[in-house]
């Protein structure tokens, strides 16, 4: 708000936002999307190299576990590549921004209505993850399901990583969204 | 805050947005939340009455389903009541500000910046209780997790209701957080 002290006391011009509080902004937003790119990445990575295959005693040959052997798992690896093409466009938009801040507001305001499809999405393919691991760990004996991690203890390894790490990435779409809310509502004049 | 609203009106033009605007946002946000609370009453009620008890063949004695025998489905409750609490306090606070517009600016971007936060959790919750149905109704071969559907059709039938009904609260959610931040971007000067 003390930044935008300037252009009001010269006229009534609160048409264009100062610059330094423009590129304040846009570069906390560089910072927050490089983020959820390294986030995306290192958990679409880790869940992509989980495969594990083990002598199962019981059976004859061995046994491989795979990430695409559940629907759940194959869905987080989308979403969280989605996640991750989608921050690479934005990290290019909001550098564009950072050098020439043309309608700045703009860019704003299609930042915050995408950033919020793309929680939406992240954050179920998290629960979705994340239950599927949570009963492969602690199985579930009213319906008989058995536990995975016993048997494979470096894939539900690269599993709890990934979704720690893809938590880590809806946190960081979460405080994407609030940057912009608040740098918007900071432009409402008072 | 509030006291602030009167010496606006008669100094400067653009410093206070028509209040036709601000009943018009109110209006459409009151009638969202009441649709956010009235579908998380349905997702709630519908899946806490999904019980069904079952005589199995091959076992003494009959067989329970139960939501509360999941970690996601009682995660998936409490979170939809968190949803629905939250939406009566939102309602309330929605319908004060309709009838008197004060410090209506400030109300936006509360709303938007909890309304971000309650997204993650439905969106999540419904993800995980969305893979774990889906387990129940194909089962999975590769891990031996057996189908439960084939035997509790009317748990599986109130599981998919809620499921339905919570995706759809989801949806009222980012139109929500659409409105804010659309109704925050008009208020900008151009």
């Amino acid at each position: 708000m003390a930044s935008s002290d300037k252009p009001d006391t010269d006229y009534g011009k609160e048409v264009r936002p100062p610059p330094p509080a423009t590129k304040n902004y846009f570069a906390v937003d560089v910072a927050l999307r490089v983020l959820l790119f390294a986030s995306a990445l290192t958990a679409v990575l880790v869940i992509v190299t989980s495969n594990q295959t083990k002598l199962i005693p019981g059976l004859a040959g061995s046994r491989k576990a795979k990430f695409s052997h559940s629907p759940a798992f194959i869905y987080f690896v989308v979403a969280l590549s989605v996640a991750g093409l989608y921050s690479i466009l934005t990290i290019l938009a909001s550098i564009a921004v950072l050098y020439k801040p043309i309608s700045s507001t703009k860019f704003l305001l299609h930042f915050a209505v995408w950033d919020v499809l793309i929680l939406g999405l992240v954050a179920s393919a998290t629960g979705s993850a994340g239950s599927i691991a949570y009963v492969g760990l602690k199985g579930n004996d009213h319906v008989q399901w058995g536990k995975v991690c016993s048997t494979y203890d470096k894939f539900c390894r690269h599993l709890a990583g990934s979704l720690a790490v893809s938590l880590f990435a809806s946190v960081v779409l979460v405080l994407l969204i609030w940057l912009s809310i608040f740098t918007l509502h900071r432009r409402i004049p008072k």
